[in-house]
């Protein structure tokens, strides 16, 4: 049998939670790699990363994970990117070859500002941004899956006169554990996830919360009540409520003015219905309801219908 | 084999769609009723429900429909109501048995106003509103399942003074096919309901419909990459923006009133999380995504979760 030359010969891993984890096993899995190290914060994390077996070492020194390294991704909250930068750059700084840089955060613009900041031209740091669309509602590194980015897409935002080697580099390991990349530049990546993705969760943490308050709120209904007759509809949002509280404030710190830009169409759109609404305009309601039906049938054949089980077999059955 | 006595004679079933169809199916299956009657608007609607066998018999007239039934459940659209109450009210009135008169409308208060204006004190009829807390995306009668109801809440509304005989038969027909009877009063059942179900479709149809207006209102997204890059959470709330829009029309059309006053406390928490984005202020943010995670974790143990294979299985099985 051949034995090929695996894509890189150690990554470097800063955080490994869902997604640092499941990229981890992905790699190993898919031999892309001879080395994964997983950089975390303390003994205890450590340890519970090694246990999952989603990397090859793990260790809180920042040298150690560093050192001869061929690319570091960030696989931590956002709002730990400063931290983090402040952390490793020396590291990176002072390696003779050349290392890529990428991350997994949810928001490009402030991503890329940040990292931006610490290389501050730094020769041997080629930064390939990169935003894989996949997760579930499940955080740690117990949750994890290698199979995580099958069939989902992936987005790089490389900067203006990025790196040809490092880029395509990235595509392929991407491409190699499953995920569809796609490219787009930074701002655009941030319009487009704030109205697919932002806005939504936004919406979605709202109503769901408003459930707590119902106990002051309104003398006849509780908390229990909405639950207990949630299939109603309530429980749809529900799923997405439940992400990340963390990586989710870092999300909505970092994408603002999308998000916001996206909420005032929102408010008008609601504020439309509302009136019809109030005016017993059924038409404008049931033309407005017919058309989100025909949305909804256009879905299944052009966006990513999560099917685990499909996911699974793809994964482990590829070559 | 002993042979035991139906609950019904016979049942009309009045508009026979999903929730008509399935009900028949259901009945038919647990040999509820002698005869399950529908009654249809025209001859095309007729032999639509005729092929799909979900009633033993099928009719325009309404004579023949009516004549001898123990059972009227009105299936229909609540805009439907008032013509339908106009053209069965007489032949009702004009049996000499007590006829009960039931519906599966999804606002009380609207649905038994209008009954009542028709009822008008005859003496035969007695009113049982009932709401089965059911449904698919789909419409029709050949969307019907006999197992629709299995393990779903049925919430009754018996009005002041209702008929003791009529409501334990009411209760018995649903608890046959398989639904938990719960009963409220007919203004808690509609508060109820404004916030489990009609507030969320309402958000959930606005923001659905938002990626319609998307080539107007964003330069730079269009709504065909809204559908591509749903998978990051929109696509959750797309669902239940499929369901039927003339049953929605006139639900937002009979319930705005309480609607109204639950989109008010979701406005207001709206705004709170908007503020706590813009003042960068993490904390307020991190405290209701923590507290909606909760919500969550404490859903599967208490509301119902649909298992349509567990539904179908329970449904055929018991005896």
């Amino acid at each position: 049998m051949q034995q090929t030359t695996p894509l890189f010969n150690k990554i470097t891993l800063v955080g490994v939670g869902l997604i640092g984890s499941s990229l981890g096993r992905a790699i190993i899995y898919k031999k892309l790699a001879r080395e994964v190290v997983g950089l975390e914060q303390n003994e205890n994390l450590v340890a519970r990363v090694m246990a999952t077996k989603c990397v090859t070492s793990a260790t809180t020194k920042v040298d150690e994970a560093i050192k001869n390294t061929d690319l570091v991704i960030l696989c931590v909250p956002m709002g730990q990117y400063d931290r983090v930068m402040a952390d490793i750059t020396p590291a990176m700084a002072s390696e003779k070859r050349d290392i890529i840089l990428s991350d997994v955060g949810s928001v490009k613009g402030s991503a890329v500002a940040v990292m931006e900041k610490y290389i501050n031209g730094t020769k041997n740091i080629k930064l390939i941004p990169a935003h894989p669309i996949a997760g579930t509602e499940f955080s740690g590194p117990e949750s994890g899956m290698a199979h995580l980015f099958q069939d989902m897409f992936c987005i790089i935002t490389p900067p203006d006169g990025s790196d040809k080697t490092a880029y395509d580099k990235v595509v392929a390991l991407w491409s190699s554990i499953g995920a569809q990349v796609q490219q787009m530049t930074v701002q655009h990546h941030d319009e487009v996830l704030a109205i697919t993705s932002h806005l939504p969760h936004l919406i979605a943490y709202t109503i769901t919360g408003t459930a707590r308050t119902f106990e002051n709120n309104i003398k006849n209904v509780n908390s229990q009540e909405v639950i207990k007759y949630s299939a109603g509809g309530w429980r749809d949002f529900t799923r997405i409520a439940a992400s990340d509280p963390v990586m989710w404030r870092d999300i909505f710190l970092n994408n603002k003015d999308a998000v916001m830009k996206q909420l005032e169409h929102f408010k008008q759109d609601l504020n439309k219905l509302t009136t019809a609404m109030a005016d017993n305009d059924g038409a404008t309601l049931e033309n407005w309801f017919a058309d989100t039906k025909t949305i909804r049938q256009a879905l299944p054949s052009v966006s990513q219908q999560v099917d685990e089980q499909k996911q699974k077999e793809k994964f482990y059955d590829a070559k």
